[in-house]
């Protein structure tokens, strides 16, 4: 055993404790009212980072929640990663589906449940912890520069500003980020692709106020039934989404490309019945791994309207709300996409009787990452020390939007290698994270910095 | 000024007063929560009988809220009227809206605000004070049944069993009621058609959790997208419902009876600068009237699904709900239409990765009444004495199931002697009830046994 994984044996319980601290602060970035619990969630990890053996760590304020960014010089010359991760984590409701208080990290069945477990404090965590190990060793033989926002979930509107304000710090040769899936223990994977997104919420108003049903209806134009109308129409038979213009950049992928991406092991019948469905669907002539992976979405993440209370009542709602979420490919441009949605939707909009107002609240372009990168091999390297196996690259379907900003504004490319597992309920009630995968990953962190340093830098 | 005249005008305060009383039990029948509140109205009602003057006044509980049920004989051959009201008030949400506490009745700008003010406890009360003030100057010549229910607003589901288990009790000439609006205070109507109702609850079942819109999207069917599919394939491009089977038994109005109804003076604009609308929109082929009095309907009341709180919340939910009323007409079956729509909802549903579950919640028939009957008659001429103005026949597009149950049940037909309008915002945030309606009615009512009395009793 060498002197690094000694440390790491040693040093489990600690790092898991100090873990749950960090699980604790309900970091919400969505909920205003978390607003303290984000400047507390900031000041924790920046102290967490000085710990593990930064020479510097600073918040930065923002307009929106504060950055934390650290760093720790071992040479000029040597090679520089850049960790991004999030400390905001998703809303936790419908709260009465946890098992356990979100907010209150317990370990049971091997795996670490609580808000924020797997997305992103989990996944962030064992970087600063990989570090703190190389730090404490002396194995460090990359300059690292760490940075986490705390508006990864609604958009990340502050870091972008705030990379273009810090180029010169943030001058590295890579970006390295654990904010993704495996697609399973056995197969390890590096994500080369992620979606983008468009999302943007409808409000539908008719009356200025309820109306009586009976004494009303007929004579009124429901926004209620005129949301369902617009919402319906947006999908046709086939799964595509009938959005004039809405294919126009996408990329289609080639035969060799999309035989790739199916010869990925992938379980249908698991992956269904994991969640308690009789089979996939989606857009006619694509494979589930493609519709997930590199063809666009439309789907509403929310609606609401009228009375939603026990039992009946008889009114035409004066309003009608839904969050629409477009996932977007690979050449998708979510701001032409955006105009296009708000259009369309009002130009389908009834003429009379309702008004319709649609808000974007946020947005982020795709991201491909390529495989025949420095980066791309060091990570592969080490993943398949630790898991015995080489892994697959894979397309993504989920969107961290800021991956291609930091391509756009810093000129950096990002290696995505990200230990979570599809069970791990991010999004959802009862996230959760294995413990093998929190050891697994503080164990492969240090793996890729020995081989990024070792390789070329291309 | 005659005794009974005399009476009602030193008395005028205190109806109000009581009124106020019976107002601030807040009777919401369709929150379980109320449940307590409903006995403690049934009782406050019962003793307000007993206090009126009547012989006798129970409760009789049901499997539901109870019925308060009163009489007085005031001689074996004289004509039996049965009075029919409500003491159940419709929920509150939005209470937002409200600017006075619903529960704390007030008087301001001419009208009495609060939920209930007119629906119906503001209209039923007028009963009880105009029979008060018959039995107080002994001027009453017809024998008097009063039955109050606490379960009109969902679907008076214990008065059908009670009235047919007391059928002998409830032998009366004609039922009397006030539940419903005047077309105005200018023109008095007597309402002689009431539209039926049926009403289901949808349940979309997809995932057995909310998903990663961006892992999952694309491969999995989104119940939100798909319950708004199938809603909004339920009414077509010309405001006609869509579900086959609907219009099979909607009776057609003849080419004069269209006349009459478009005859009575309705301000277009007026209705729709009220409600904040352009213009009225509905069934091609149809006028606003018509629309809401003889034409079928189908509303979304309340829709939900997914995240419906501040900003983006990215999933795919994992269930959605609609609730949909359909008003219908002479003479569609309630029964019927549920049965239809919910097999053609069963249909349409998409045959993979989302189940659907209806639950009709309530249901009632049409009803027509005559207007050649002893008791039309006299409901006009009490009208036309204390308005200066004959009553026009008026087709209501609300609905009071129980009033077909009624007839069906205890072969008894109703006159919808209504003294509400259509300002008074009734199942709305700031329901009303103008203080010269409810002394209005006070007065009229007196004069509907006098001449029905007086009258044969065809």
């Amino acid at each position: 055993m060498n002197t690094l994984t000694a440390y790491l044996e040693r040093n489990r319980e600690r790092f898991l404790t100090e873990l749950f601290e960090y699980l604790r602060i309900p970091s919400i970035s969505s909920e205003s009212a978390h607003k303290p619990d984000m400047a507390r969630c900031a000041e924790w990890l920046r102290e967490a980072l000085l710990k593990a053996g930064a020479d510097r760590a600073e918040i930065f304020p923002t307009g929106g929640n504060p950055i934390v960014y650290g760093e720790k010089v071992v040479a000029a010359g040597a090679p520089t990663v850049l960790v991004y991760g999030h400390y905001d984590v998703m809303p936790v409701d419908p709260i009465e589906l946890w098992n356990t208080d979100p907010f209150e990290p317990t370990v049971k069945d091997g795996r670490i449940w609580g808000r924020g477990a797997d997305d992103d404090k989990g996944q962030g965590f064992m970087h600063v912890k990989a570090f703190e190990a190389l730090a404490a060793t002396d194995t460090l033989r990359c300059n690292v520069k760490f940075m986490f926002e705390g508006e990864e979930e609604i958009g990340s509107g502050s870091l972008t500003t705030w990379c273009a304000e810090h180029k010169e710090m943030l001058a590295a040769d890579i970006i390295l980020v654990s904010d993704t899936s495996l697609l399973g223990m056995d197969t390890p994977s590096i994500t080369c692709g992620l979606r983008g997104l468009a999302f943007v919420e409808i409000e539908a108003t008719g009356p200025n106020r309820d109306l009586h049903s009976g004494l009303y209806g007929g004579a009124v134009v429901n926004p209620v039934n005129a949301l369902c109308k617009m919402i319906g129409s947006l999908t046709d038979e086939e799964g595509r989404i009938a959005l004039p213009g809405f294919y126009d950049d996408v990329r289609e992928f080639s035969t060799a490309e999309r035989a790739e991406i199916n010869a990925a092991p992938f379980d249908e019948k698991a992956f269904a019945s994991a969640i308690g469905i009789v089979e996939p669907r989606g857009e006619k002539g694509y494979t589930t791994m493609e519709r997930k992976g590199i063809r666009p979405t439309l789907d509403v993440c929310g609606i609401w309207g009228g009375y939603t209370g026990e039992g009946a009542k008889t009114i035409i709602p004066s309003t009608a709300h839904a969050k629409v979420s477009m996932r977007l490919v690979a050449n998708q441009d979510f701001k032409k996409v955006t105009e296009q949605f708000i259009a369309h939707i009002e130009r389908i909009a009834p003429q009379y009787g309702v008004t319709v107002k649609c808000t974007p609240l946020h947005g982020g372009y795709p991201y491909v990452a390529p495989t025949d990168s420095a980066a791309y091999r060091a990570a592969a390297r080490a993943m398949e020390e630790t898991f015995g196996r080489r892994p697959v690259p894979f397309y993504s379907g989920g969107s961290i939007p800021i991956i291609s900003t930091f391509e756009r504004v810093l000129g950096i490319k990002s290696i995505l290698m990200g230990f979570g597992l599809d069970t791990d309920a991010i999004h959802s009630p009862n996230e959760n994270y294995p413990l093998e995968n929190f050891y697994r990953g503080i164990e492969t962190i240090p793996l890729f910095y020995r081989y990024f340093a070792e390789n070329d830098r291309k």
